[in-house]
């Protein structure tokens, strides 16, 4: 397996500790990347990291993964529950993409308790916290062997 | 953590291996159990296993392991889409319970897309085949911990 | 007036007092029930008690309520918002039945403010703590007079 | 508890055992209020009367009754299933008040199963017939002893 | 037939030839009055006539039709979408009800196509202008002969 | 106003009188036209009468009635609630058509509640029986002159 | 019993076997018609076929059965989904009609879930392929004799 | 066939001829039973017997039958309209199920309308009375030779 | 512009200060209008003063308005959510209306995200506090001058 | 490719040009057919033309376009948003089917903006004009080719 | 006709060929524009390309289009069901756009059956696989002439 | 105060004066911002200016504002109706925002009648032109003061 996980963060991740901590948390998104590249190297896998407010950019990203990556970890964030685009993105893709939510949206809002991403995805974990990346990383290494 | 975790089985998982395999896929529970037995014992853990397709005995059970138990995975079967009773059981008991779903249900039928019974648990792990009960576990370690 | 009241208690109410009190008061169900006793002995009637988990447990009592009670004061619990088989064993026995529901629902979760079995009853009292249950009893005894 | 019971009557209970007799009984208006007066003297409380078709009118006397009350009970006829004022009037003053409806409202049309005051009251009695009304006082009574 | 024919206007109509005359037509209330009277004449009937803007004063009104008069035309205005209380006044009284609208409700705003009232009325009546009141009259004398 | 006056009346209506009299009452169509007849030459117009149960025959006659009729008299029948051509056809025709129903379409069941043909329609009659064909024959009348 | 047995067909069922085979079937109108007249015989009773793609006609076959028939088993193709016309027609005449489906309706796409003419029917017969019409006619038999 | 064909039936058909006998007949279930056993001796096979109340028994029962019979008779009664366990039961069987209810479902109240079991099985017969089981039976005994 | 501004309070605003002061704050209506006059000066205009709680009455001072006033600054209350009546009397004026609402409706309850009234006003000030009625002012003058 | 291109307009297409010119232009339907068939003979292919208000005229032509026709270009008028029973008939036969409306379906009235005959198409043009035929006519030539 | 016409293709067209090709055929994106760019030649206009995965740069792109192109073929991707940002630069250009989409959109998922964007387009051409844009250019030459 | 205000405007704002100024007016974006620094300068503010039509260059901004401003107006554009993203970030700061709409998108197509973003605001201004970002200016100063 000499290609990388790609761990994909959509809007607002940047802001993780800064963003209602309550709900999400104290952890940054740098000492979670810390984490995540920790457990990897346990699991004898490369990962790449990537986070964006824009859409279009998450885009961009999933279609280069086709080629240089051999799976996804995606938290879309707020993209979750209005992005059409995003969902045909993930399934214009033949690697396994899980989606993650640090919290457990469908004890949120009503709008929150969709994601129309999810129909394209292999998995989804919501409401573990930031080891929910961690457990996506399990999975995926353990289908890939 | 001297208290077990209890593995909570709804209606038809019985069927398992039997049942559209092609969405199931060909492990039995008993194999599911060992599994599951074994990665308790890395993680030094103990285990129950309970499977039921009576609504009333679920939430007999989940009443029981307020006492007995530090946590609970519940796959709650098609009772997900509908139990508001099952959903109460999980809300009134201290412990933290764990949603799986060994399909992606957000990638299924209409109705099996909404859960009624994830708002009152931590979390969710769906579509990640029966890995998912493993993750869980690994969860609930590390939150108990 | 020989024959009894029925006092039939749905799913989780076993637990309460232990279930967010918040919610439901920290009386037990034994506690309530030993007040009902003695409200029935002042009115000059007897009560029998059942509470089940199992909705086909409280159908099956229903039934037989039909030959040895004179009426039935019914908490469906969570079955309240989902169960059409309990909403047609109401309607099938001729004898009164009062819907009581401790918290008031219509002030909850959007999911609890219909309660499907209410259209075979003869009334609902909700939200007057567990004074209900005796407000209930009064009527039933004014009623069967 | 030296303030009274406000009894407050909405549109068209005025035309009590006038209109539709076979649902609201036979009852006049007047028969309740004394049937109401003589139950309020054994219980050591006074009452007070008000029926009005007017929302307004009924909304003025329930910010009355903040100065003058100790509870309310409130059957607001057809405005129950249509006005937020009315519900805002109730949230608006600190004193509790139960809703009462004769009929069961909920065994009804679509339209009357809804009742948007709920919500804001302590809690609901529906289908009891004009026995709600002293059911309610008794609970009114309790609560404030 | 010597009660009379109520004519019951509700909120705004007041300001008939002043309100959206492109909807609503140049005719003033007063002048519809008086065609309305001329048109009784020749029917041998008397008509009264009331319009209100408080929903309480048209429901005191229908309620006192139901001991002088012999029918009622009514024309709801804005109430028509939105009062359940109007509704129950219309069936707690025992006489006719023709519900009219001077403009076609049917082809306006999506709120405006449905009443509340018309399930109460005998008949209903919209769109041909101010002539739908006399239409609505010959159709009470030929009704009440 | 040489042009005469189309009745149209669509499907079940030549069963009137033994079609559910208890709704629709026990007239015959027949004896309706004769009804319609005599209005018509005391206002001194003229009247063509044409029923069809096939939805592209009323709307031939719709089409036809732009050269050889001033006005139309539209009973829908059970085609009210759901042609969308038969509507086209209406508002395909530069003369005024006023729909009548002979029941109250707006007291029976959901689905009859509403017309898709009414918001091409001049006007509606609904409830006043079979007159209400006379006074849409009595607007027309007055319209056209 | 004289009188006969209607089965009436609608719309594109005269396409039987030429028509998505894999989901109606390889028999033709023709085959399927033979088979029903064989089992008539054996009941001892008299069938009339109609087939037709024109709503109108449908309507007009079922009212001309008010005299000439006993009973009707109807498939009304699409129609079913969407004819308010057709559902009045059942209910206007005093003759019991038997709905029958090749395919089950209820697990296909969801226009066709709900059949708006089932209502005024007897019965519903759906996906037991073309024998549901002998067994409609079986049950015919047995509840006219 | 050496196997037998499974008659199961739902909450509260055990009180078939107590339970609104002006809806589901005066027959009770045993001789309703006595009359499917004559016809299956007729058709030379056997039939076997449950009725639960329990939605966990019937799914027990589904579930045996995979192995000892060959095909399944099923009213689900109310579980019909909600029960999404009890469907994933029959799809998890691979023996033809058919979905019976005595009285027409699809004219009834609105919830009441659509069967959640019916998607999983060969077809539906709704309103045909007890006759309705023998209908079934003669399709199974068809189907499965 | 000799014209005043009229300043509509409806339902429960009279309680403002007494009234959920968490989120309509602590000022009371006569300290609001005192501040409100005294910018009214700073603008050179003068205001006029209703606060009622009857939807009749407001339509009656709307109505009055048309030629008293040179704009209106209307908070509906909880009118704003159910009032085609209200929004239809700020339709039949000739000058601009401007709603407020002290706290931001569009993050509250579902019930008061939508008003019916707004489609008729010139613009909408939500949540701003007091100080929205201030800001309204501001802009009637700009928009007068 | 002998076999020609079958061109189907439905209900209301027969009174183009008379019809709300605004919304579908000032050609007549003969012109456009006369377009159709210029453009035809330079394509190399035979049309037919065909217009009808009768649904099951529509269904009976699409049926023998089956054995006579290589493609249809329909325009199914107002039935686009209704028949079922259309749609089945275009999915019954082999040969492909564009829809072609002339206005902007889809900016029009809610109603107007869903079209159940799509679904069984191969395309949809919308709103260009009549040239939507031509194009439509380009689309089935190169495909058959 | 000295501007030219800009095609304009959002998300995920880029992966042309490589996307579900069973749905958006084989043929790579640059190989579209070099047919499109060939028939341009033909009716003797230049054409631009542009596609992006960025609703935001679509939007940038449009806006320009106001100055540099005679019009726009739009094929909005996934934003065509999200996206009202896309919908107002349309309208907010005084030049002609035609929305394409390769696939039938109306006979896909739920989700993809509505364009939030068709509203604000001249027209829309759904289904005709590539040859639309081709089309969509016949149109765009056409009217500009 | 040292810190700025930040005016923030989304999608298609760039080109207002252009865009159907019928709604929107016929000041440009560069005017408005004059007018706003005019404005700032009085109350003795910095203002800063964003336009953008990237919901994820609002985002960023919006991140950026935490620390660099003291408030944010904001109007969202069409994004304000489809973006939970843009909700998200702004609910993840923690400094006043105060959208504004320049039409009253209340008054607007139904689409437009509910944003998404309002619910993580401070307050909304609607309909009150451009007008509405001097007075949210005016709001944010009194505020932070």
């Amino acid at each position: 397996m000499p290609k990388s996980i790609l761990i994909l963060n959509g809007p607002n991740l940047n802001r993780l500790s800064l963003r209602e901590p309550e709900i999400y948390g104290s952890e940054t998104l740098d000492q979670l990347d810390t984490r995540i590249t920790t457990r990897a190297k346990e699991l004898g896998v490369t990962v790449e990291f990537c986070q964006s407010n824009h859409e279009g950019e998450l885009i961009d990203r999933l279609h280069a993964a086709a080629d240089s990556a051999a799976g996804v970890i995606l938290n879309p964030g707020g993209l979750a529950h209005t992005s059409v685009a995003l969902r045909d993105a993930v399934a214009s893709i033949p690697i396994p993409t899980i989606e993650v939510h640090i919290s457990n949206i469908f004890a949120r809002e009503p709008f929150r308790r969709r994601s129309i991403v999810s129909g394209a995805c292999r998995g989804v974990i919501s409401g573990l916290g930031t080891q929910g990346y961690l457990l996506a990383l399990d999975h995926l290494v353990t289908l890939l062997r």
